[in-house]
């Protein structure tokens, strides 16, 4: 029996909590939140399985959830979406980003990632047969080079996947990223996916702008959110895709013969959640903003190099002051030596880089990331 | 932008509920309780929801229901599994069955399924490239022609999907059958994709005969089974996938890019509900077979021709006596001017067939079949 992925083993998220549990470390590699989901969720859950909604719910979701997000859609980037005919909800956005993937995606077919990507979408693209495209994007800055973007781009071009704010770099794309992204996009005829799950976790000065704020880019896109980052439950396994109604059409094939519905419970605690309190979603930026200066502060004295850590839970820290090792080692000696589990950021690249940079999880605790970081900056 | 699925729409389950739902009809459609899943599961997942495990579990799943579905298997069948190394949690079986699939199905190879066919099989494998050979049971016997089977079988073969207890002929695979079966893939090295969501709803005199029970059957292949089926929590999207460690291996790399994990507070609530009780499972097939017996008898004097239903919650009836129409047109009938949604059963045929029958789900309160089954005896 032949693999389907050769080249791939266990997710490096699994490697390191792993690792983290083994060595009794703390773990910021694996991005989850130590606070707990609003308790009103909870009760929500609690409730509406109680009261016996324990049956599928319908494949797109449950319309109220549907009309809660279009409603949330529009308060927050003003974009009036009809929410039966685009909005689908799936089990996590993973599932979003893989079936998204499989909808755009032909065998032969090109899809262009910029490297350091996520790592679920190079294995999605070659599950349907494409060919993943890497540009890559270097620290401190990550830019991505619109002119190699340009020239990447061949008559099997089918797609582009954007991620902002962005999972591991931490950078926001800006305004003039999404111009020459527009320009591409338009001229080529090219679908969109854009993983925004951390499009309610950007920073002062940094601010999120979505795919769903321009209608031209929209038009080809399928946007990708998550309520497990947004709520503190990523155990939920909650997400969603927006999308146009004839790529949404096509979308809710596959998500139909790939987990057919979603949790019912946690459909319905959600929809009250939505209906009832934004507080939650609107402090939730300041909430992430204070955890990264209470990490960036306590690592100031350190030897690492801070970098510029604009949105989502994650900072990137660069060591190449302290040590020589590889990333991968530099991490494993962190886990077991130094009891702090983080990601090396190599991991993420198709194409070796020699930056030495690992991506630290701040959705912790004060005290938790105050401790980590007295490790770290012991070294 | 060209479809994925070009000849596909919506799941004849979403079609006929939102039917049943627009037309008020009595609802045996899409198979689902109508009863509540137990207390102790409700209580079970407020109660750990509310203690705050709403983090991601483990992809593969929380060990410790890793190792009830294990304890359970063991009790079943008499199979001795090592659960870290061979069971897999998903989101739901729909899912299980979607990353089996892939995990066989390289581009070119064919899948041999047996038609009538649970809908998502053909899809997925189509998805992966590959193409579905089917093989065509009957009514009212849907027995296996084997002769046929080793027919189709080419170099390209890679694998066969079985379904037993079998939804929707309700029949069950008989240890002949399983004798075929096994000296087929040994000769022609095929993997096997075994659905056996209905296990635990085998009737009287059909006992269930699982793959996990025959260690050369299970050496190659994937064994999907359902929380949902057992535990009358459809909408929890609970399942797992049982497989040799070579085979899980492969499994679990499709999984993690897929969903990459389950529900927690469900895996919790679920390790709870094995370890404490296994009456609830014991007395599933008895309590099935009283559902489906009194729906049998108030059909009795009925013009419908009932067919024998050994597992499942599912019953066909072939209404040749009472109606030309073709089947989708008999059931559109049905829901619009008898007031029962059923399914016809030539939408899990590729090729037409010229039986009358149509599918009904029985896992409802008596009061409902009986007033169902008043309805449809009167035509
Ligand atoms: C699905 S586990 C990975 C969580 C995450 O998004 C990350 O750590 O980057
Ligand atoms: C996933 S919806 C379909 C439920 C079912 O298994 C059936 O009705 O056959």
């Amino acid at each position: 029996h032949s693999s389907k992925l050769p080249h791939l083993g266990t997710s490096i998220f699994t490697t390191m909590t792993g690792l983290a549990n083994q060595y009794n470390a703390i773990n910021l590699s694996q991005g989850f939140p130590e606070f707990d989901t609003p308790e009103r969720l909870k009760q929500g859950l609690a409730k509406y399985c109680g009261q016996g909604f324990n049956q599928y719910a319908p494949s797109s979701g449950l319309a109220p959830l549907q009309a809660q997000i279009a409603a949330l859609t529009g308060r927050t980037y003003g974009t009036d979406i009809n929410p039966l005919d685009t909005v689908t909800v799936t089990s996590g956005s993973t599932e979003a980003l893989f079936v998204a993937i499989q909808t755009i995606t032909h065998p032969g077919d090109e899809i262009i990632i910029f490297d350091p990507a996520y790592d679920s979408y190079k294995p999605a693209i070659e599950l349907a047969g494409g060919r993943a495209v890497h540009i890559s994007m270097q620290a401190p800055d990550y830019a991505i080079d619109w002119l190699q973007v340009a020239a990447a781009i061949t008559d099997r071009t089918r797609g582009i996947i954007i991620n902002t704010p962005h999972n591991p770099s931490a950078k926001t794309l800006k305004q003039a990223d999404f111009d020459e992204l527009k320009a591409l996009v338009s001229k080529h005829q090219l679908l969109l996916i854009s993983d925004e799950v951390y499009e309610h976790i950007a920073f002062e000065g940094t601010p999120h702008i979505s795919v769903l704020s321009d209608p031209e880019l929209f038009s080809r896109a399928f946007v990708i959110a998550s309520f497990g980052k947004t709520f503190h439950c990523t155990g939920w396994k909650m997400g969603y895709c927006i999308a146009p109604e004839v790529l949404t059409q096509e979308f809710r094939k596959i998500h139909q013969y790939v987990t057919f519905s979603s949790f019912t419970p946690a459909q319905l605690a959600l929809t009250d959640m939505l209906a009832e309190e934004s507080e939650h979603i609107t402090a939730l930026a300041p909430f992430y903003q204070h955890k990264r200066d209470v990490l960036v502060n306590a690592l100031q004295a350190s030897r690492f190099t801070i970098l510029p850590s604009e949105g989502t839970y994650f900072l990137l820290l660069d060591y190449s002051d302290i040590s020589p090792l590889d990333d991968m080692a530099f991490c494993e000696y962190l886990v077991k030596e130094v009891g702090v589990a983080t990601i090396p950021l190599s991991v993420f690249y198709q194409t070796a880089t020699n930056d030495k940079v690992i991506r630290l999880c701040f959705a912790k605790e004060d005290d938790t990331l105050l401790q980590a970081a007295q490790r770290l900056a012991a070294l």
